[in-house]
């Protein structure tokens, strides 16, 4: 199938179900900080291409003043991204967690944005269905695999 | 039933949806920064006292390290908690987002402390039935209601 997924720095290789995770969850959480350590934390809709997350802004209905996530990831240049699963059995809890360099692929950018952006929306558009009537037309942005940490009740004891 | 939920500053009173999310939800997502600005994002478990969310350390397997969640709360003074709803209709969306001061409450903290500590045990053991045979008894911590912001995709337009 795919290749492994690598994360950048030590971590290396993640463990197959990590990958499993980070492919096919349909839902995460991004959060960004702004200058004054203030949290802004947003569900999105995410994928991978290569060993960056990929998102963008979609034709979702959206709150004035949301998109300030993008700001902070211009501001900041990192985010984090959080996809786990709950279950009312606490032995199958886990947690996978993204943390690196955020960018936004602003539309006016270089050739090599454009680019860049192109293959995020076909990343996106080819793993939600919902994309195909409604291909996400709004800022692309994308976070490095820079580190990946993840967590499974089964994996430990109490 | 219980009196309308209250949020601090313009809030005002939150629709009945979200007070009902924030009672009744399993799961929330804590959003923490550490003083470079670098984001922390774990699932918790959680309940409400008044005006505040509460949460605690409790007996669920922990790595080494994921403890700082409580560092960055007592350094920063604030967090940022979120409750979503995913669902692959996406008219069926929602978000509950609670930021404000945060507080952990050391056991060796003064008698108020202890007194505000054991009320949030008492409320997260009545909520989740798994803490009836493990109560928590790590550090616990609390986020007030100070601003509350909601979204459904079913109150807005594309």
């Amino acid at each position: 199938m795919a290749s492994p997924l690598r994360a950048g720095g030590d971590d290396g290789v993640v463990e197959e179900w990590v990958s499993a995770v980070l492919r096919d969850a349909r839902v995460a959480r991004l959060g960004t900080a702004d200058t004054g350590g203030a949290v802004r934390l947003v569900p999105i809709c995410f994928a991978l291409v290569d060993a960056w997350l990929v998102s963008a802004v979609d034709h979702k209905p959206k709150r004035t003043g949301q998109l300030r996530r993008l700001d902070d990831m211009r501001a900041a240049g990192q985010a984090t991204v959080l996809v786990d699963h709950y279950d009312d059995d606490w032995s199958r809890l886990w947690w996978v967690r993204v943390r690196g360099r955020a960018e936004v692929l602003d539309p006016t950018g270089d050739a090599n944005a454009t680019a860049t952006a192109g293959a995020a929306v076909e990343a996106l558009t080819a793993k939600y269905e919902q994309y195909r009537l409604h291909p996400p037309d709004g800022a692309v942005w994308r976070l490095a695999l820079d580190e990946v940490r993840w967590w499974r009740a089964s994996d430990l004891r109490a």
